[in-house]
């Protein structure tokens, strides 16, 4: 499976691991695909050390990190983040930060100790991230930037190409990948509906191919549905250039997830996720679960918009990650539907192994299907 | 791609058409494939028409009729057909007739005249399936009985296989699929949420090898989403036996759709479908119009179960069909999403020479990609 965007970045093979925990960037990296670490929980200040970490352990392997911009959102005017925040706060009824509590309360999830204090908007806006991109270009290891929400504005895209470093962006359709191409984008990411985290409607099978015409030459990532090589190859035989995935790495033995989180993935099958507005406001695929019908119902309050939704539960996250196994019933899991392919915790070396062995065996399967 | 199920169907190809159309049957099959006439719009004394119009084309080719008997419906327990529909009629509500005629007139569709009278229920039960297995089985060409919703029951499977013929069922889940083997089905086709009409939730790419797994040795034929060779090359990397598509044939220069529709369908991008279980009563993806988003709102009715929705909606899909150009904006229109690449009309021929080569150019892309 080695493509040109393998001798572009410095790596074998053109898996792309989308993460949130720091080890799992660099034994992914080390075992011969990309790391990329999601910034969107970090405060700059957090992100420099996550960077850190990763420097002193990946060798001279590279890695990515991707950030969150999405192409609108409330308070989109606003350049300065504290007044951001206050006036983001101030258009927050009531009775969403009432109902959010009152579904952990029903549920006997404790409160977090009053010194917890945190901001409640993080790199969810371009007033926020900025400082996230100019902290991770420090780094030099890190050779991929990528967004998880829309076209980056132009100047995002400028500084990181001037750093000598690609920039990537996800997308649901060809209308939005040509978006992305037209603004300078390297790297495409196509995600199906299957995918955790927020994502589209149409599924993988039918997206892939109508973005990797729709954008040629520019090299698409497959994302969506990635948990074995078969499906890598299935990405490479439509004209993927390599896959993104994100779940396959939320339970490996490197993640630091809580071990509640890991158990609810493992028993999980792929009816058990839904898209749902209910943690960040917008259609993000989660495992459902009684938080989620709680948002569903016509008689609670509607999930409002990006990012006061996730201004609202944030505290509900944090309390999520803090008492994971009581907060199970009402937990944030994001994942996408091949998690009913994930049954055990695996290293993430494991894994790499798996999918290449996977992989070739399907190439195998195809060639053995041919003519004699 | 030739497997193990070209052999004893006596097939070229693994290409699996479901159509309503007769010619697109004879078509498919001359070409390679195995086409397979859906039953459900046909009385037995309309199957038997279409199946001797097949028979003196088709020459030695094998062809396939695909029946539905739902697992669990309305009225299960009655045995007569007549009674069967009376007491099904007694069991809607007025105001479901009176909205589905509102939205037809509000949007100008002229009534059908008063002679074309017609049974509402038609082959959407056992008892009314049960006669178009027995005009199936009269053909000797017929090779393949196909359920489009559930495992059939155990008597017609005996009846099929005792005839010589291969029985497959669909499924949108492994569990679906293991009830399917333990009853002893041939063939089992997985249809991912991509697939046009009745279908699930679960994406194609993450459906179909837990599918192919769970069943296997039995063959697994994937459904949803198929509309180029590069898809069938992913499906069989995937591991499975062979595609069942159905969007691909509806607007195929053979196919007698009207021509509004067929431009409805090559107008439409993959994200112009929804499923709606306002026409069946069991959600069945199609293109969205005004007559899905009507049904959706909930100031109106609630859609009925199946298939006492198809009764209250068999007039409509008439009219659609008779004015099909006025009908449009609220005509039933059954498509996967795979629609978004269906642009122009081609002929059965074209069609199937150009998957060919296309799954030629998936298998040879992957071979590039392995070390020399």
């Amino acid at each position: 499976m080695h493509t040109d965007l393998c001798e572009r970045l410095g790596i074998d093979l053109p898996i792309f691991a989308f993460t949130h925990c720091r080890d799992v960037v660099v034994a992914v990296s080390k075992a011969g695909g990309i790391g990329v670490l999601g910034a969107v929980g970090f405060t700059p200040e957090q992100l420099k050390v996550e960077c850190d970490w990763i420097d002193e352990r990946i060798g001279d392997k590279p890695y990515g990190v991707d950030i969150v911009i999405p192409g609108k959102y409330e308070g989109m005017d606003q350049v300065d983040p504290e007044k951001l925040e206050e006036q983001l706060r101030s258009m927050i009824p009531d009775q969403h930060r009432t109902f959010a509590k009152k579904v952990f309360a029903d549920h006997g999830v404790p409160e977090l100790p009053a010194e917890d204090k945190h901001h409640e908007l993080l790199g969810w806006t371009a007033v926020t991230a900025a400082p996230q991109v100019d902290e991770a270009l420090r780094h030099p290891n890190v050779k991929l930037i990528a967004n998880a929400l829309g076209t980056p504005p132009e100047d995002v895209i400028e500084q990181c190409q001037n750093a000598g470093r690609l920039v990537a962006a996800l997308c649901g359709s060809p209308r939005q990948a040509l978006k992305h191409k037209e603004a300078g984008i390297d790297i495409i990411i196509a995600q199906g509906t299957e995918g955790g985290g927020h994502t589209g409607e149409v599924g993988s099978l039918v997206l892939w191919p109508q973005v990797i015409d729709a954008v040629a030459p520019t090299p698409v990532l497959a994302a969506g549905g990635i948990g074995t090589g078969r499906q890598i190859a299935a990405a490479m035989a439509l004209g993927a250039a390599g896959v993104w995935s994100g779940s396959l790495w939320l339970a490996v033995e490197e993640a630091e997830a809580p071990p509640a989180q890991k158990e609810s993935y493992f028993s999980a099958s792929s009816r058990d996720t839904v898209r749902s507005r209910s943690f960040t406001g917008k259609p993000c695929r989660m495992l459902k679960n009684e938080w989620t019908e709680a948002w569903e119902n016509p008689e609670n309050p509607d999930p409002l918009g990006m990012p006061l939704q996730g201004m609202v539960t944030m505290e509900s996250i944090r309390r999520s990650h803090q008492y994971a196994e009581v907060a199970q019933p009402v937990a944030f899991n994001p994942v996408g539907q091949v998690v009913g392919m994930i049954n055990e915790s695996e290293s993430v070396r494991r894994v790499m192994q798996r999918l290449s062995e996977e992989y070739l065996g399907a190439v195998d399967r195809l060639d053995s299907l041919q003519p004699k």
